[in-house]
């Protein structure tokens, strides 16, 4: 079915002694992406540019399915990678709330894949298990408020009209 | 812009002598509620309790009308305050991040009222304004993200299969 | 900008004597929707035939503003108002059930157009105001756990699995 | 990868003799949810007390994923069966319409768990073929007309903006 | 569990010769529909002609899931098919950006069986990867700025305002 | 109705004496966005060439609201800004299709800025009526559709499961 999923860098000098292995690879079946996923060693200069980038940053030694399948598209790759560490590095904000914040939209959104990351990032970057479970309750409670206000057609609050 | 959000009980005990008028009683014209929001003075002792505890817990001396009009059935007035109140409460996340987690939430369901009031309550735990932007610039991104995952059904990888 | 609102059919032996004006005829200024909504009589046959339709199997003597707009577009029109008209035909649910669902989809699309009318409808239709409490708690507390759900990647039992 | 999902209470007076087994049980590879789901045997004695209620009034032997999902974050697992069990207590509305109106909102929220569970709940409580396909009907239709509605922008009629 | 997926017409004239084999037939372990989907052979007539039109119409010698499945209720397969051909028959829309829009709508939905049987239906009218491309570009660019808008809760432009 | 939207600049090199005034500045009550918006003549060097880069790339005389209120936080004004024009040049698909796409994601969105937005710019470059009405179309049958396999839980045919 696809054989994106290759190794990469084989024989290359910034290559990582232990790989990661997909699904794909170990041989299991899955359903594919819409697109095949970019594998490392049949990327163009341009990918390679950020494939290597995302490593680096994240001090992973493997591409991410996320990532390979958006190279598909190299500009849309360059565009969300560098945009999303632009928006991810930590500012105001630390990076462990921002994933948290990721995880509330991913979670609202219904997106497995973006939830299972954000959620394993947030937990990288020291978020508890009794965070965890305080960011669920806020995110649960809050979808159900959203949809009252909006059965109901609540009114907005004079107060709530300024900034 | 205003007016008809006023205090009750100004010299009182703690009732009101004349109470916080909707703008549908002050005559202003207004897309209404889909029910009738429960003033003070018409609110049934049950409803009344629940009342004063939104007013002491959040230090206001006036019923937004989000709560006003979720009293139109008070058992789903108590269940969601209470329920709120808990939720909110600080614990392993302080009151901040909970109110910005509500507004990447809000934000996401395209919730008016949710929206504007998360955002008003995060700032008066003292969200910045440069906090506000990288919490904005994070909703922003990951939404975009989301559905980038979605539309190309990216498989999920195995390191994000587990816990 | 507008002037799609007319009375329709002056002088027809159906016609009201009373005729619902809109903001439009009353003056007071709007947000337009994004095509002029056709009026009863600048509509063309086809669509006048829709309108009869809609009016006698309603029971109204105007036209609301969702097929109005509807008929610009005039095989929507017919498509949707026909659709439309088979699906909430009492069957195995009554009219009230029926609308009752309409809500519930209403509001958690946050749709405010569709949640007033059919919130509307469903108290045409026997809902009261306790069913109407019931049915938005109902609402509320099923977005929670969805998302809940959703967040948690709560695994599908087996049970759950079969038809 | 898991372990969490046990057979509860072995040896315990209150056991079932005949105990649904999971997938993790029964050593299909699966995808995990983001926490251990809380098997009973594991459970503190607050979780335990919701487990039990759920099993009694829920009328089964063993604990959905979802509940045991949820125990991760106790305040979350009681705070949500106690709200849900009063929600879906019957009153105004029966059992069976709750439940349709809750496939109606896992439905347009597209969450797989909640769609099955609820689909299997409202048969439970007597959903017939023909119920299902016409509340499925009604969930398509009003997912098309609320997203034309949106799409137009069409204005909200005067009537609807009252009470 | 099901068996409801059998192939359709054997020995009648009408009859592939080469059958599309589903994943039940193949004897995987599937999650089932909530429904049995109605293979051809135990179709009503009313049922039948529905799927005649949709092999003829598109040239197909199977019946795709989502047809087998609404067929459970024959009023919502007739209707939802025979409304879906008159939508997508290229008009002042070729077919090709039809489902390229149905594209954006199922990624932005989060609907995996829409998103892959659209993306597959705009590659067979003539979608090429480079406008594929671009179009996830597109759909992911604007469900960010989507959210940034009601995050921020961006005041509609008066230019805006109107038709 | 309007006035608020004035060209800046009039004869002026490129720099206006007097700036477009926005609602607020003009006196008209207004709900506000939850960001005061950054007026040209407010609006730092950095937030200036964005300004200008949109007003000449637009060819238009002055901000719209998305561009002012973004320009609250300048990074993501000019990450999404610049981001935007790379997405929405003509490339394999031209501008006219790319505006339709986002309109399809807006309005399955609920969100009425960007629908609006979207729309208008559509219209300039060339929709016709004819186009928009058969747009609107499929993004209403496909929101219907989506929901309906939602709903039932189609199960992924075997042909859709590949690239």
């Amino acid at each position: 079915i696809n054989g994106g999923q290759h190794r990469y860098g084989a024989g290359a000098g910034r290559i990582p002694a232990r790989i990661h292995l997909s699904s794909v690879e170990t041989g299991e079946t899955s359903v594919s992406a819409t697109v095949t996923p970019v594998a490392y060693e049949d990327a163009s200069d341009e990918v390679r540019a950020v494939y290597d980038d995302i490593m680096s940053s994240r001090n992973i030694d493997f591409i991410p399915n996320v990532w390979r399948t958006l190279a598909s598209h190299p500009p849309t790759l360059a565009r969300v990678w560098y945009g999303l560490k632009e928006v991810m590095a930590p500012g105001a904000l630390d990076a462990r709330t921002k994933e948290m914040i990721a995880v509330a939209v991913s979670a609202t959104n219904g997106c497995e894949y973006c939830t299972r990351s954000h959620t394993r990032q947030a937990r990288g970057h020291g978020m508890t298990e009794e965070m965890y479970g305080e960011l669920m309750a806020v995110i649960g409670m809050f979808n159900q408020t959203n949809k009252l206000i909006e059965g109901y057609q609540v009114e907005v609050d004079e107060f709530l009209k300024e900034v």
